[in-house]
């Protein structure tokens, strides 16, 4: 079984403002996205958040949004083009200096939130991003959602020279094209922590997983979206680095 | 007689805001002092300033400010150290970036308004604006002001591991210590374009120059700083730039 | 011939970047859309902006946008309808406290950009905008876009408890519903002084214009949107000026 | 003995960042310092903490701040007059139009961090805010700090037209002069909770406290600052209430 890696959207406290249980989720993560002050985050909580990366030997990525502080990145800026490709670069090279300084170097970039889903909707906005990737360093992948249909996202990818990590969710449900059902959908959301493990091992072992509509799904995942908020998704972060760590 | 580059502050604009005769000046000078969105500019500013320099084969130089928008960095922010270090590390980052995607690179750092002004009044200031240059790159050189005593600034760039480029202003008057007369008196500022040309002459000799009170100045300067905000300030430019060439 | 306001948007500089042309505009029209710090202007700068507006005793309207500077208010965000409520109400609070101190106050409310356009779109947003200027003052009129139509609009300002004020364009092309031809389409911008001063004097006297599939488009306007930002444009307001009180 | 306020910061979330127990502190004040969205809170943040404060019968005072959020207003930022007068003018405007659509009022205003400071060490910052306020309304009451010596700062007030509102604090140190004693020195803070609540007894029954330097320190509150950040802090609130209760 090749090695499902653990990604958490980490750093995205905003000056004096406390989100998320980084300390607590680090231990147990691969991948460590780090907001770039777009939509949370700032140079000084960048850089601790970096250097408590670095302590557990967790790989940073960039984790690029709209400029919507208040937003908190997850409301759609009819943004062009051009400007993704610039904001993306923009945020890639501020973590790129903060990891420097901390001894450390950008792994791969993760859009956040209303980025993410708008890179995954539109074409356009997916080739902006992978052109910002590329204008800054083509080696660095980019992590995009695994779908029933990988094939137009690599080509898009081998079109702007970059490469890929695909990833998935342990706690949502899927329709049959391997997107996520909407939350305001019921049952979009897994609660039961033995259901989200189950998914996780699944993605990891290869095994098809059931979409919404009771059709069988085959997702090709290189990594694991966790999360940290709350002592609960802390629990159900360790259960599944142990159920994969097991099904190795 | 050493060669005096020309600087100008670049990229000041703003979203659809334009501030300064870029294209104007860029054919004049030798580094561009890019602004890094944090007093100016924004991603897509500074990406096609940075296009415009490598055009002219002017190199790049990181302009970090105090994040004041609207106050143009010229405002004092009561910034700690470890806010400043990372802060001015932050915005190099994001300006090499931009670099990196118009195949150059950043040369030198040279910071904006008030964070320049603070630096060379604070020495705890300037300790962390070099500790934010060295962390991204002890090779990049950072500019500071030419005074007539340099050796307490060498002194703490050679603790801080980086080299230092001097900058002297050809409009404005000197005190004796080798700093700007206050523009609240009177005869800070040169508006007679003789006058200029013959102090950039002079500096760019290593000859000394008349302080405020008559006492002799003599100031080392790597380079002179030149603004183009209007036709007038782009004579003055050209002017200066023959006169040095003219004196080498 | 009932009275065809001339409004036009003002107080659009930022800090030190200077746009559009208020002191040249302001002689020439009855209503200056007061920007309101979301995409454009400051508290300075809305003080001194009310100020003029005062001097020649021209009406002064809030300006609301989305919070989107560097994209000047004119990128959509997906705002929820709960946001633009508050948004609009807080840019109108701000700006009365300006008003106020300047002893007038705000005489209503038209949104800028992208709010404009997507509560034209969005019956929600709509809503959501007449919910924030009746939670300030239902006496407030709301300036909307004139459109062959008015009757579903009025419905629903009907509902909020408000007035409307509706706006027509004498430089832009119409379709046959009486919206604005979109710019990326061929004709959608009149360059003709001639033509936008006749479209301005069909429309102040209430006679039909050709819309742009050649068919007969009646618009009942009670303002018109007028721009300052070059000298073209103030000879375009001169002329329109002229040839309403002509008209009348 | 005349009633001694309680009034604490309120609404300082933003966006996504919850801050403050305000649920559990709203029931035991009388005053609630609204952010205004310079240092914290946004439109949203305002109206529901603007609701609350009505469930609750709390009066509501605007509590505008230097533009720093990510620096939650603790920064001094270095201002002119003007730009201080127009930008708490804009705030408490903002507020005032949150309040009428709950229907309240802004009560007051408290300026809030490094603007608070600087205002009780520069008379021209001092008399900017109060013009702001003035600028606004002269019958808003402005809450300064109390000192031994409050005749200057009267004198101002009534230069500029306005009341003020005197606040004292239970768990700081005073120097002689009735300044706080700096938060680096030892003893600046207090925790013991009796202390605390015996200092607020002392200021409400206009008894005089004992200085840092064991001088007596006679100081005339109207109002005392408390905090609700953490339980301990909610604990001492109700401590104070019941004490004050008590004493009258």
């Amino acid at each position: 079984m090749p090695t499902l890696l653990l990604n958490a959207d980490m750093g995205e406290s905003f000056g004096p403002w406390v989100m998320g249980l980084d300390k607590e989720v680090m231990p147990h993560v691969d991948l460590a996205n780090v907001a770039c002050a777009f939509h949370a985050s700032d140079p000084d909580i960048m850089r601790s958040t970096v250097r408590l990366a670095c302590q557990y030997g967790v790989r940073v990525g960039a984790h690029p949004a709209y400029p919507d502080l208040v937003g908190f990145g997850r409301r759609s800026l009819a943004c062009s083009a051009q400007e993704i490709e610039n904001l993306v670069l923009y945020q890639i090279g501020a973590l790129a200096a903060i990891c420097r300084a901390e001894g450390t170097q950008v792994a791969y970039v993760k859009p956040h939130g209303a980025l993410y889903n708008d890179m995954m909707q539109d074409n356009d906005k997916l080739l902006a991003v992978m052109r910002g990737v590329a204008a800054f360093d083509p080696q660095l992948p980019l992590m995009v959602m695994a779908t029933a249909d990988p094939a137009p996202v690599r080509q898009l990818a081998k079109q702007a020279g970059i490469s890929l990590w695909f990833e998935a969710f342990a706690d949502r449900a899927y329709d049959a094209r391997g997107f996520l059902v909407s939350r305001r959908l019921p049952g979009a959301v897994h609660h039961d922590p033995q259901l989200i493990v189950e998914q996780a091992r699944r993605i990891a072992l290869g095994q098809p997983l059931t979409a919404i509509d009771g059709s069988e799904l085959q997702l090709h995942a290189d990594t694991l979206c966790v999360h940290g908020d709350n002592p609960e998704s802390i629990a159900a972060i360790r259960a599944i680095r142990q159920a994969l760590d097991t099904a190795v």
